[in-house]
């Protein structure tokens, strides 16, 4: 069989694609693209057995053919070449021919029936929901996952549908973000979890286009625009977030996220390799935020302008969290929610934005002094 | 002892004498500056025994004090702040104290007698070379220099100050790079090598400023403006890289140095990890360019665009050799002379920048096939 096709758009085809592919894989048939040729339709898909992307187009040819091609080695010929009419012929046997004006590219490829089927997720539920939405919920939470595979859930992120809007909920342990859309309400109470790869690939892979998104039990699908992703979903549960948000924390400090960032940004510099810890001294309009590294005798303390009528409180935490959580609200006044030394912190931007919530929760570490 | 300095332009400072400072050493002492201040001049050096780097300015102080500061943690904290009045303490024994207006910063220090003599290079006899011809010299040679310590003079570059120009010579034994600075003449015929930290260091501080260099036996220094960067030189014999070049190549070969450079990228997608070869069939205005991957069961063949009317040859080169020489030629035109498929092959640009000469040698391979 044989047809043509233009350098830029298989490119900018296989650049959708190649996310699937796995770096090291134990299977090397997942280091391949699969090409499905069927009835003018040319589907392309790769997969690493967790996550699936998938894109057809139109291609000139009467013949049908599913061939496995070296992933890497096609992308990167695909794009060193300018612009230009490249033919695929797939007559002789085990390699492909790739043809252009100047240069010819034989290239081995291996039979399709090795190449894993990729699940199907049925299309009866459908929720629609902005992409720069979608990628924004992710982008605020998906910091918090768990690195640590004892607990399985914790290391994915959770999307929670409810009355109040579609919940996006992510911890490690140590701190817990939680992002609601209040535009996605549902009646039904269910939770997924999806896998942290997913959610780093379709991060990159999201923009202006809507996305259709489709659950089963053991699948979710994201359709952005033509292009699919599939993806399993972590099937234990979820632990109770709930619970360990408290009702009130009564004492409110509110501070310039940037000028603190910078200010933390320094301690970094001074808290100890080992306990990582900063200390922020809360009094009446007063915060000193203060390291020591021991280890190296070396310390620091700086006062940062804010607003604070509650009860003085000394409270450290670990400074490479304070450092994420205010690197990822995009808010720049931000409220401090506290009880005490020893409770938990909420932290939040003063100003929610219309029809979102955002709430992060971060567990103080006790002081060495 | 207490002086006032502006942090900008302090972060200038150290950000030129923190290259010095090696990442990993088995010597603590290294990864620190060494601050000496004398009749109201600061100067603030490092080194990792091998380059060092030493800049001066002036500080309104009537004490004299030498100190050694962590210099990652110094230059970290410096850059970090918004430009501000930086007070520095170091009355308290041994803690170098930071005051700004927000903020109290501790340094441990430690005394200076540990740390190491930088060598002095006699003034007696300067050359002065602006410092974008160094820097070109260097950028163009630098690449070919040996990565194996069994020669140790071929780990660095040769400076060769002769009555044709100042030579700059490179070589790892499969292929060589000189380049000829015709404006700097010398009635003395006199050899240096300098060695790769040293080279690449430079580099990364040259631009348009004049560079007024030392040379002793055993070390040479640079001026870059205030800037001085003192290195040891490597004290072998360079090896006699003149009988290695041939003297007349009759073949030539007239190419595109973009599109050759394009055709070899995709080279070295096919060529395999074993052989890292690619064949340059060449005839009658005609150049064919093909690899081949067994491994993988993939090849590939171009033609180029070129003019020849020499006698037909086959050849093959080391793919990533003839990329890298491709990539550190900047003339578009360029000249491939040959003499046969086992004999060296000259490589130049087609017409020669003024008062500068560029030559550059590739061994072949010997062809699988």
């Amino acid at each position: 069989m044989e047809f043509k096709v233009n350098s830029k758009s298989l490119e900018k085809l296989l650049s959708k694609i190649i996310p699937a592919v796995p770096v090291r894989t134990p299977m090397p048939i997942l280091e391949n693209f699969l090409f499905d040729i069927k009835d003018g339709l040319m589907t392309v898909s790769a997969t690493d057995l967790e996550i699936a992307l998938r894109l057809s187009t139109n291609v000139p040819s009467d013949e049908n053919l599913k061939m496995v091609i070296p992933a890497r080695l096609l992308y990167d010929i695909i794009r060193s070449l300018q612009e230009t009419q490249i033919t695929f012929n797939a007559n002789g046997g085990s390699k492909l021919k790739l043809t252009t004006d100047n240069g010819i590219y034989n290239i081995g490829y291996t039979a399709s029936e090795d190449f894993p089927e990729i699940p199907s997720v049925p299309k009866d539920k459908e929720i629609v929901i902005n992409g720069l939405d979608l990628k924004k919920a992710i982008d605020q939470t998906s910091f918090a996952m768990s690195k640590e595979d004892m607990r399985p859930a914790m290391t994915g992120t959770l999307l929670e549908f409810s009355q109040e809007g579609l919940k996006f909920v992510t911890t490690d342990g140590h701190r817990l973000v939680k992002f609601v859309n209040k535009n996605i309400k549902s009646d039904r109470n269910e939770q997924y979890i999806i896998p942290e790869r997913a959610i780093s690939v379709l991060s990159k892979l999201l923009d202006e286009v809507d996305v259709k998104i489709y659950l089963s039990k053991s699948h979710a699908s994201f359709f952005i625009g033509e292009l699919e992703l599939v993806t399993r979903l972590i099937g234990e549960k979820y632990p109770a977030y709930n619970s360990v948000i408290p009702l009130e924390n009564e004492n409110k400090l509110f501070v310039n996220r940037t000028s603190l960032n910078s200010t933390i940004k320094r301690m970094m510099l001074f808290s100890s390799s080992s306990s990582k810890q900063v200390k922020l001294s809360i009094g009446h309009n007063k915060l000193q935020i203060s390291a020591e590294d021991i280890d190296h005798g070396s310390d620091a303390v700086e006062n940062i302008d804010c607003r604070y009528d509650g009860e003085s409180i000394d409270i450290g935490f670990n400074t490479a969290y304070v450092n994420d959580i205010l690197t990822h609200v995009d808010e720049d006044e931000i409220i401090f929610k506290l009880h005490s030394s020893t409770k938990a912190c909420i932290i939040e931007p003063e100003k929610a934005r219309e029809n979102e919530e955002l709430m992060l929760l971060l567990m103080p570490v006790r002081l060495n002094s």
